[in-house]
Parts: structure tokens; C-alpha cells; sequence
């Protein structure tokens, strides 16, 4: 790390569940430090600590409790260069189109530009060459281009982790996911309990067309300025289960090759992604983890392998429909959302995405040479 | 019911959940009385209302807290000539033979003897037909023949009974499911509190071969005294899930004919079974509910339809591999174990199957002409 | 019931959980007849089926099903002479004044007008000569009376239940509460369920006050057509807890005499109310219930007894502090909220305050030997 | 510090809950290092990672990994000098009496010596000079003295920690304490699921006797050898909730003096013991924390505050009946059991009670000086 001082880095929407995550992710970070925060309107100029509902399980960040809450607008966080968005879909679409034009680096969350032609959908350990698709962006002026960078759905993330390192080693055709979503990807105040104890809501309103939708594009190939999207077919059914955190993903996979189990495991083991070359700080050492035992993974117990950043996977066997089956479990606030999205925002400033920031002053010596 | 007195019944292994389940649904039931129960050596002796840890959320049944728990033996419960077996599968296989042995019409809820070739495996509404496979049995002597029929896994139940009016209509090829199956399944101790709150435990031993297994039989044909398997295929994985009742079934199925949807959704409405045609007590009005809603079924507001005997069915909707999903929720301790059991003695009852008892004196002429 | 046919009643605010309850409740009441409903502006004129978001675990009764919401104003119900109100504090207090000036009798479960001097706020059980206060009121004209009648806070009900006998027999001088209270007394949305899975709330708005201060009130006396207050001194402290319905009161309590457990005990087997002596229809057999057993009474197991009218109380035993104390457990949403307020319309019919409906009418021969 | 090589431990019952929970906490300590771990017979001679049935949330610590579990006995763990006991209270009275006669420094979260006559039973920072009652202890021989020490009761740490600045400041007179308990304290089976979701338990065997009587012992005083018994009286009612970890403490307390709530607030938050002012490796910098809002302290929320270590208190306000109220969170299986158990062993430690250890070889000059 050579920079001389950290980047300075707006989070939008920070009062919410995974703008909180982003602060509690952000606090310490050896690259960024948060020089703005904001919120819709009722809650602008006032102070952060006196008016969010704080739900992490440590306390509010020191640095920002004090900070005051700018309206989400581009002359509202002037000095930052990059935005992290946890903005609502309900906002989030024209506010962030404003930073980029105010030539940000936007790394959003949201859903709402992901599917955009020129915007990248990044998991960075599967796909970080998309982040080139950002130079078919136009946002900004000359002097000052700014760029949108998308994180997958939370439950997506999960999927395509676990399925680039079986696409790139025997080929993917199809994919059968029943999903068991934790309450928090609902946030506050989400679901109501009333539906959540004892009991289970077998519907995520646009839950099953998002994981059925971007894995095409995420395990798509960047040719001539433009996605060629990957052609696995995907049936999804989502349901919300009584879990505070993590998502468990029941899959049935069909390989173009039909590999035994052992190959299929080893494929797991051995992945590793740039994030993992590059030494990103929110990089985890393993971005899948295979667990042994019959019954894991469990939400409860290993959602927080790689402080939330890994991929568990279990109970690999055979399907005898689709070829292969198992259970994927990602963390849904942390890889799935606030956590994705920061590897993301590191990602691309290692590749020199941060304006005026190269990326020889984020990535020292020793990450270079351990690429 | 033209019944001059109620056919005695005994429960075997009464004390635990499935066993209080039994004596819950038989109380004031209008063709059984409970005149013995039976338990393990250590209560033998006690009176039932001092040994039992109820938990049932209606109390003991006045007519059976009196009651003395006798040996797991068929002469310990003389006089009976019904035996409900609520045995753990630890202790079910040789006690049901030695009841069958003793000329008892047993009907069991455990799984030793349901994939006996000459043992019939019976959802009512599904393969009544297969009763007639118990004449292949040779229990008892020839005066006093005595015969074991058995209920299916209780996860299967809910799975067949969505799947046999498809059967019937288009012809079944392939199913995918996912179970998220509640916890009353593994009863008391059963599942431990830390694996069930905020959490998931994605296996439930044997429970996917039974799945995957017991259709074969139930969906069969009975030929020539013996039952041809169905050839369905079939891939379940199964999740216990913080739910007390209700198991909730994720399926894809691929059928013979590709219906459309409304043409799905027909056949289980219009879906009726002996059952309901003969009018048995515990018979509900429909065998199968499809119920309106995107979020539908859930297992804390419909598990209880149609006093736990009804399967809900939801969510209809294409499927990009198989040609049809769809929810499935069935109540596994009332429909699933001991209700289910319960139909199925009725049944048999109403087949002059129980030793001494006609048809006639248990189905009436009202019920006769409904059929 | 010598009624030549049901009184007509209009459910206010029918489309939230306690308007859901009551319309379950009065689904073929043998008095009651639900000939309207009402809802917030922005559902009147819609069809009950196709607004409410139905969750009790019942069907929605097929009589109102289809019936039309009207506005909450007396004008909209013409017809009717009762009003069972289950509006949101937020409405209910210038709403009921509403419908008491245009003649009719109004139970309400808010909160409102609980502590207006000249309304009753009645445990049928407990204070049935309390309803005598009514006249006081003078709403409506001469020949058009219209009175209030108010149901206790839910967690209150639970208390004065158990407090009730105490006081008759040994009087009653001081009460400490530590309260465990279910989600479905805030409703829904309600609680979030990320604070409600795997958590405790230690807090609920205005409850602790509640609980404090309208034991005063119900356990007090009429004199002079006002009600003097009774003494008693209570500390109250509210939790929330992860628990579908049932709240659960940790009591301890100083006596003025110091009677002996069995005593206690004993007063509360023999507490009947004038309900179970009229024998009106939503009266338990028995108001109070003491359970044997350490770990009693549980609110899945118990809060169903007497179709959840029931208060159960276990765990008597000495107090080191106060003398005795003990656990009671009252079913929020029956007997804590839709179902106290029916019986107390069931009393209040009982005792000819029902416009144009003389005691005799409900009241037949059979229960007035009774009493 | 100035240790040349880490103090070797045997943690005995390390398979268990509270067992997992010590391995933890213990990998990478700065002082001690887990040399040797036990287990009851039938798991004896075998590998810890293949004979746990770990659920801790991070991984098995590797360097316990692969040792092999010894039977419980002092001969089968020789080199070690200290033995952190996580025994179940079967086992734990003659085998920690073992252990101490062949002169290990013990220290105990069990039950079972707690309140012998010469046996100090320590919070840290709330009666560190009771160790000096250890000196009346005569185990082992006199080249090699054995010692036993005891952590008290889960749910009783963090009553006495929040009392004890109470009675230093203002005297402690009367203590009302009902108790929210989570699962985690039973461990594993523990509680079965079916008595754990959507209800509470309000019974925990002894529980409420340890909460009454172990105070007295806590805050007694040392005098000529034996603990005079503070004359506190205490009410306890506890109850088991559907909570994975951390206790819930709705406590009224009745002081000598009457101090406004201000100076109960100050007394709180000066708090600190001697574990802070030798800066004890598992000691947090804050003992107590007192949290602003109506609705803290929440389980889920707060429990590790201070790595699990830091007791929790909110919602201070006036008591009608004895004075103050409050509501007390601490997490019963870090700071309530291993936790606890190690910043004792590590305060025994820094006092030389570790045999061949001198007080001067862990606690180094900077630690000295803050004293």
C-alpha cells in the first residue's frame, strides 16, 4: 500500500441495513476511508448516530458517528471520487446515473442498472475481466468520465460462485436452484415476523427471475463491447426461511462433461480468483470452502467462514436427473451484498478505475508479484 | 355406522409425539374406541397420564389418561383386534409381525414393513387398491389371519398426493424436490434447539432415499399379487427447517402430456378419492386445496386445512427444465403420520378387513349410496 | 336463545389481525350476525376477499367473504346495532364517539376510551358490574342511547384474571410483572422478524404503563356512578419475544393475607364468573385453569385451552420478596383482544343493552336456571 | 509479557459445548496453550476433529485439531499445570477434586464445588480477593499444592456484575430478577426444538436456587478464612426463550441509599476491576456498558459487545415497588461459562497461583504500572 492518503469514498443510503454493513465493512479499510454518508430527504443534516436505527451486532464506527447526513447528490459529497450505493431500487436508478455523470466510480448494490448493456455484473472472483465492459459507459465529460459497476442479487452471488469453477472445468448446462433465503435480505422492516417464526414464505417477489437472469450474463463472454451471455438454462424457486443471515441453495447441475465427484470437488478446492492473486483486502483467502460432514453447511455455523466473504459447499452427490447435486451457503449481507460490493470497489481500484488514483498506488510490490 | 359397539383399538408406543397424536385424533372417534395402549418396559405398569410428557396442544383425551400402559405384546392387549403402531422404527419390525402373528389387523406408521413385497403401502385417496395386496400376507393361523399395512414417510405422503391426479391425467415422468420439512418430524428430543433456531440443517437421515424409494410402490400396479413399480424418477433433497408442522415441498415435474396450466390445476381440484366417496370419518372434504395468492401455501396458516387431512398446493407455474413447479404443503404429523394412519385403518374398516367386523357394519347405507 | 333472528353487527377496521379475529370469532355466532364491515378509506368499496391479506389459520368465513368494506362511519352500517371495534388507536377515538352518538352499542378493543370515566373497561369475568358505569355516558339522544364499552390491553387481561380471585379472597396489596408477550399483538407488519428471530425485545411501547395502570380501574369499585379506584401497586416490565401468540406474565405477588399455596390454589379452581353463569357463548367452562407439572403453562401447548379463553397459571410457589408467586399465560389475540371483546358484547346483550334487543331474548330459560 | 514459553492447559470435557467454547478462546492466548484435552470413556484415544461434533461459528482451531482426546484423569495429562474444567456436573465433583490433588490449579464452570466452605467462587472484577480463600484449600502434598476454583452460575455473572457496583456504591438490599435464558446454556441436545420455537419454557431445573443463593457468596466478604454471606434477598423466576445466545436479566432492586438515576448510571459506567487494571488478555476494556435507546439491551445486538465479554445494560428507570429497574444482558456462554472460566484462570495467573509460574512471568512491568 503506497497511497499516501486513503480514498475518500461516499456510501448512498447508509441508513439502511446494508449501507450500515458498508460502514461496518469500510471502517479501518487500508484504502478507503468514508467521507460522506447520505440519506432521503426527512433525514439530511442530521447526525448519523442520532438517527439510524443501528442493527450491526458492533457498534457504530467511531468515524462515522458523527458525521452528517448529506442529501444523495453528487455536490452534496464533493472531495469523494468514489460511491458505494445501498440505495433502494426505488431510488436507486437516476441517482446513481447523477454520480456517474458527475464522474464517479459507482459500485452499486441495487438491481436496477445491472441488466444495462454497458454496466458490468462482477463477481470478482468470476468474472473481473467484465469490469472492461465499463469503457462502452459515456457517463461524465471527457476530463471526467464516471462508470456504473453492479453486484449480483445476494442469491446469485452464491450461485455463480459455486458454478464458474464447474462451468470452466466441465461446462454448464443446467441448473435447478430451490433457494432458503435469510429474513435480512429483506432488511427493516422486511418481512414480518408474524410470517417468519414458525413458518416458511414460499415467494420472493422478482426474487426467481433475477437468479434465473443474471447468471447469463455473469458467465457470459465480453466480445467486441458487449456480453455474450452464457446459455445455462436456470429453474428457481425461492422461498424465506426463520434465518437471520445466510442463504442456502439446494442445486441440481448439469455438466457438459460428467465428471466423478472427487473432480467435481477438486475443481472447488482449487479455485481461486483474482481478487485472491491480487491480495484485495476483502479478498478471502478461499473463496469456495468444501465441508465435510453429512449435514453441513448450516447457515448459523458457517456463515461466517472467511468473515462472511467465503462460499461453503456440501453434501455433494449425485442427481438422477441432472448429473450432480449439492448445497451452496453464502452470506447474504456480507458476500452478498455490503461485502461483494466492496471487492468489487476494490477490484476496480487495482485495475486504476478510481479516478485519479492508479493502481500501482493501491496494489504495492507484494501483491504484484504474487499475481 | 350401524356399529352395535366401537371397535376396540390398541395403540402401540403411545407415549411418544406420534403416539399422543393417535390418541388425540381417536378420541370420540365414531367407529374406534382406544382400549389398550402399549410403551417400552420402563413405563409399562404407569398409568398413562403420570408417564406421559404430553405435548399435544389439546390435553389428554379424558378416556385414555386412566388408561395403564401395557407391554408392547399382543397378549398384553387382548381384546383388541386393531393394532395403531407408533412404534420407533428401533422397535417396530418384529413387535408388528408378533401383532400380526396374533391375527391383529396392524396398521403402522413405521417404516420396517412398507417395503415388504406383500405389504401394501397406502395413501387412501391414491392406491386403495392396493389393500388387496395384503391377501398375498400369511399372519396367523387360518381362523385368525392377521395383516400389516403401512402408512408412507410422511414427507412422501404430501409428495404423492399432489402427484397422483398428474398421474391419472398426463402421466408422470420425472420429479424434482426439495423438502423444507418442520421439526415435529423428529419429535422429542428430536432436533436440538441450537441446530433449529436461525438455522437450517440441510439432511434428514434416510429421508431422500424414502422419497426418492416409496413412490415406486404407492404410484405401482397391483399385479398378479405383487405391485409393478411405477417408473417415475425422482431427485429429493431434504431440509429440516425452524418449522413445529408442516412440510413444504419445492417441485418440478415433468409429465408424459404437457398440460397447460389450468388443465393442472383441473385435475386437483377435481381430484376426489375412495375416501371421500365412501364418506370415512376422517376423510377431509377435499383431498387437495389449490390455493390462490403468490405467497401461498404456508405452513402456519394452511398446514390446519381441513383439520391437517388436506395437502394445499400453490405457486403453479412453468418450469424452464421439467414443464411444471408448483408448492406443496402437508401436514406431516396429522396427514403425514398419524392421521394418515388413522384414513388407512378406516379404510381397511370399511373393506371388512378388521377380523370380525363386516363392511357393512361400519359403512352405512347413506355412505353406500354416496360411493 | 329465543331470538327470532341473529343481531346484525359491523366489524370496524375488519381487514388487520384483530378484525380478522373477529370475523373468525363470529363466523356462525349463535346471536351475532356479521351484516357489515368496515376498513380505512383506501379499501372502502372493495370486496373483503380481494383486499384483506388474510393470515388466521382458519379459511375466511364464506358469509364475509363477500361483502363490500364500507367506511368507518355510522351511516355506512346502517342496519346495525352493535359495533365491534377493532380500529387502530390511531382512528378509534372520535370513530367510536361516532357510532355511540348515532345510537349504538360499541365494544371496542382499543385503547382510547379505556380510561374515560364513564366507560367501562371490563373483564367479563372479573368486573361485570362495572357495565353499570355506562350510565353515566350520554351519548346519542333520548330515545337513541349509544354507549362505549372498552376491552382491556391484552396483557392486562391475563393479569386481572389471575388477580382477580387473589383479591376476592385475600386481597391485594401489591404486583410485580415481568411480561413475555407474542408478535401478534403488534400485528402486522408489527415486529420485524430481524428482531424478532433469535431476540428478545425488552421493551413495547405505552405497555408497561397499561399494565400499571388499568388494574386500578377494573379491579376497583363503582360508587356514585363513578369508580373508585382499587390500591394495588404494580411494577411492570414488557418484553417482546419470539412467540406466535400467548403472553406469558412472571408474577410475584404480596397478598394482605398470607395464605398457604394451597389456598391460593384453591381460589382460583373455584373462580367462576357470571359469563360461565349465563352461560354465554363464548365463555369458557372454566375462566382459570392451574397446571400441574414443573414447566407449565407454555404457550404453544397452552394457549388453545377453552378455544383460547382460558387462563392457564402454573409454577405457584413461595416468593422471597413478595410471598407468592407464580406464571400465567392468556392468549393475546382470543381472550386479549377480539375474544374479550366479544364476550363482553356477549354480556352486555345479556344484560339488555343491545338497542331494541331485551335480555330475554338472548338469554333463554336454560341459562337463567343456571345461574 | 515475559513468558518464555506458553503455560501448557488440559481443558477437561472438551467436546461439549462449553468445551468447544474454551478451545476457542484459548487458541492463540497469550499466556497458555491447550497441551491436552479430555473426554469421557467411549471417546478416549481418539482425534478431536474426527470425534467433536463442533458448532462453534469459526472453524476447529488447528492446533487442537489433531490432538488426541485422554481420558479424564491427571495421570493422562501430566506437563500440564492448569485444568480448565468444562465438565458436566455428573462428572465434574470427583474428578476436579483429582485434578487438584495432584496439584493442578483448577478452574471450574461446574456446579459441583461452587459452594464448598473453602472454594472461591469469582467474577474477576467483582471479588478478585476472594482467591486468597483458596490458601484454606489442602489438596495435594505439601511440595505441590493443588487449588480449585469456580465460575459461578451463567445467568448469575451478569447479575452480580451489574449489582456489584450497586452495593459498593448505594448497598444492596432486595434483588427481583426474572430471567429471558437462551438455548445455548443447555447445550446440545439441550432443548428439544419442539419446546424451543414459538414458545417459552418458564422452568429451568436449579436455576433459579443458583441465582438466589450464589449471590450471597459472590458479594460476601473474606474474613479470618471463610465468607461471611452478604445478606442480599433475591427472587428468581427463569425461563428458557428461543434465543441461541445470551441471557436476559429483567431486574427491580431495592438500594440502602436512594440514589437518583443519574448516580446509579455514573456508578455503572465507572466501573472497572481488577482484570482491567492489570489488562488481563480476555478482559474487555469496559465491564459494563450502558446502552442508550428504549428498547436495549437486545440479545442478538449486544451480546458481544466486548468479545462476549461486557455485561449490558439498559432501560435504568424508577421501580414502584423496590426502588430502580433495569434490564441486564450478558452472554451466557463466553463471559457466563468459558469465558469467565479463563479470565479467572487468567487472574490466578497474574496472582501466581499457577503452579511454577511467578505472578512477574505473565503480568509484564507495563501492566504493572497501570495498576
Amino acid at each position: 500500500m503506497t497511497l499516501e492518503r486513503k480514498i475518500p469514498v461516499a456510501v448512498l443510503g447508509a441508513t439502511g441495513q446494508v449501507g450500515q454493513r458498508f460502514l461496518t465493512l469500510l471502517a479501518d479499510h487500508p484504502w478507503f476511508t468514508v467521507a460522506a454518508i447520505t440519506a432521503s430527504e426527512r433525514s439530511t443534516g442530521r447526525r448519523y448516530g442520532d438517527t439510524v436505527r443501528w442493527s450491526m451486532t458492533t457498534p457504530i464506527p467511531p468515524s462515522v458517528r458523527d458525521l452528517m447526513l448529506a442529501p444523495t447528490a453528487p455536490d452534496a459529497v464533493r472531495g469523494c471520487r468514489v460511491a458505494f450505493s445501498a440505495l433502494d431500487s426505488s431510488a436507486a436508478g437516476p441517482a446513481e446515473v447523477a454520480f456517474a455523470e458527475a464522474g464517479f466510480l459507482v459500485v452499486s448494490n441495487a438491481k436496477n442498472h445491472r441488466m444495462d448493456p454497458d454496466v458490468p455484473l462482477v463477481v470478482p472472483e468470476v468474472n473481473p475481466g467484465h469490469l472492461a465492459l465499463a469503457a462502452e459507459q459515456s457517463y461524465g465529460t471527457a476530463g471526467a468520465r464516471g462508470v456504473i459497476l453492479t453486484n449480483p442479487n445476494c442469491s446469485t452471488i452464491g450461485l455463480v460462485s459455486a458454478l464458474a469453477p464447474l462451468e470452466a472445468a466441465f461446462g454448464l448446462e443446467q441448473v435447478h436452484a430451490v433457494t432458503l433465503q435469510a429474513v435480512s435480505g429483506a432488511g427493516i422492516p422486511g418481512v414480518p415476523s408474524l410470517l417468519a417464526i414458525d413458518n416458511i414464505v414460499p415467494f420472493i417477489p422478482d426474487e426467481e427471475d433475477k437468479l434465473e437472469v443474471e447468471p447469463h450474463k455473469i458467465l457470459g463472454t465480453l466480445e467486441n463491447g458487449a456480453i455474450r451471455p452464457h446459455p445455462v438454462r436456470t429453474s428457481a424457486a425461492c422461498n424465506r426461511v426463520p434465518v437471520i443471515d445466510g442463504h442456502t441453495l439446494c442445486l441440481s447441475v448439469k455438466l457438459r462433461d460428467q465428471p466423478d465427484l472427487d473432480a467435481v470437488r477438486a475443481a472447488w478446492e482449487a479455485f481461486r480468483g483474482e481478487p485472491q492473486h491480487l491480495g484485495l483486502p476483502s479478498a478471502p483467502a478461499r473463496p469456495i470452502v468444501v465441508l465435510d460432514g453429512d449435514d453441513a453447511p448450516q447457515p448459523r455455523l458457517h456463515r461466517d467462514l472467511g468473515a462472511g466473504m467465503t462460499t461453503s459447499i456440501g453434501r455433494l452427490r449425485p442427481c438422477p436427473l441432472l448429473g450432480i447435486r449439492f448445497v451452496v451457503l453464502s452470506h447474504n449481507t456480507v458476500r452478498g451484498a455490503a461485502g461483494g460490493a466492496l471487492l468489487l470497489g476494490e477490484l476496480a481500484a487495482a485495475k486504476g478505475m478510481v479516478p485519479g488514483v492508479a493502481a500501482e498506488d493501491v496494489i504495492g510490490p507484494r501483491a504484484g508479484s504474487a499475481t
